[in-house]
């Protein structure tokens, strides 16, 4: 299930723009600089509107289907297509939003931890309460070495084109235990480089129900931090091991450890933090 | 109007957890390291709930204020008061749900960017012609002495012990022109930190209807990325010059541009690239 739309009628993920650099040789005149791209994309999940986003544009549909997936907005369902929404009218917006279609099977969407609107707001712990009434934790066959777990920040950034030009993305990746990559992806938000590799792995059924791959047995990069949301999608996606390039914050490293998924922080020059190892701390 | 709560019964800002490093010398044996504390916050507008963000606890009243006025929430109305939802009943989620009361003034929330039900979404552009009709473009008397721009990281740099602790947090800072820090403040949320200097000046009236300091000869510093939010958030404030560490996105450029604000990024060693001066590019 790839994007459909020919490369030629996509937004462009970079633009060029001219800039006065300050502070260098050159102090007056303008250069080029090149800017990463940020669109608002809508995700619709069987007709309804779950939420929008900052993206950037490209692999919309493996971001849509992620999204959907890793916030437990699918249930059981599986997804039967995605297509954007003005497939029919040539519009300048047309490719702003995308619709997952799982034939009406998900349920209802419900209030998520965004839109709560219990009486008196959660902490973090009901916050985790809900993700474990929801999410078994994981049987994680053994740990994932540590030392391929180090490696993995090198392996990632061969594939990461779009920080190199503009600084200012995130990067996301799967990696197997034999340390192969499975999928990696950029994108100016770092909850949507996450999906976009997740979806992509639901979309072609390496995750998920039936999957090919035992998802425990995955290991998810991240180039920035481990947020809770960041833990949460890599659970829900029964992904083993998470490994960040800088801190995991305090209820990261408790979901982690509800979730008996393998946390690592500061993963930089072969070094990093153990957090949560698999089973629990 | 500060926070009423005393320091004892807040939740703390960071937490104690113990690691084990790998790749350095101590192999064995677990280390103490220090995390930032990630908890959920749901900001009511005179009883209607209109976010749930995860942050850092802590200067919670200037988030909510600080958000409600910079997502265009607030209209001409003038906060009376903010106040925790469990005032009367000390539970554990009490500090967990802010309201910001107006006294039914502010105008009824509408869909926002964020929960938008247009049929096929918005681009960019329509994003920033949403900005237009409601703000104004800014009067900046005159350009901000880019010298002095160069110079707001390192002078930011002294008011971030929370990122000295933990490694995991975003800061935002106000400054004068001449230099002087107004505020500065760190949360886990990039956007959290920008509400939270914004929401101190408001609620200080130094920014605002009535304000005593001319926010346009305020700039905004922020320790992180510039994206179309952090951009939309200065443009709401008044404010008239945003400096980035990082890279602007595209949108945020062009956002500056519409809004005539002064947009630096890669502000670092003294050094930084000038997107869009005053006036426009």
């Amino acid at each position: 299930m790839d994007d459909p739309v020919p490369p030629r009628r996509r937004a462009g993920r970079t633009e060029r723009v001219l800039v006065r650099r300050i502070g260098g040789e050159e102090r007056n005149g303008r250069t080029p600089d090149e800017l990463i791209v940020e669109e608002p994309l809508t995700i619709r999940l069987d007709g309804t509107m779950v939420t929008t986003t900052m993206r950037t544009p490209g692999h919309d549909f493996e971001l849509a289907a992620g999204f959907c997936w890793t916030e437990g907005l699918l249930g059981d369902a599986a997804i039967l297509r995605c297509r954007y929404c003005g497939d029919e009218s040539p519009l300048s917006t047309e490719y702003n939003v995308v619709s997952v279609e799982t034939g009406g099977r998900a349920p209802e969407p419900t209030p998520r931890l965004g839109t709560t609107s219990s009486s008196c707001g959660l902490c973090g712990n009901e916050a985790i309460d809900e993700l474990t009434a929801r999410l078994a934790p994981l049987d994680v066959p053994s740990p994932f070495p540590v030392d391929l777990l180090a490696e993995l920040p090198a392996r990632a950034a061969a594939h990461q084109p779009l920080f190199d030009r503009t600084g200012a993305v995130h990067a996301a990746a799967v990696f197997d235990r034999s340390g192969r990559l499975l999928v990696a992806r950029e994108d100016i938000g770092r909850h949507n480089a996450v999906d976009k590799v997740v979806g992509r792995l639901l979309l072609d059924a390496r995750l998920g129900p039936g999957s090919a791959e035992r998802a425990a047995e995955l290991a998810l990069f991240v180039s920035g931090r481990a947020s809770f949301e960041m833990v949460q999608k890599a659970w829900a996606a029964g992904i083993g091991a998470v490994v960040a390039v800088s801190a995991p914050s305090a209820l990261a490293v408790r979901t982690a450890s509800a979730a008996r998924l393998q946390l690592a922080g500061f993963a930089r020059g072969g070094r990093l933090n153990l957090y949560v190892e698999p089973g629990g701390r």
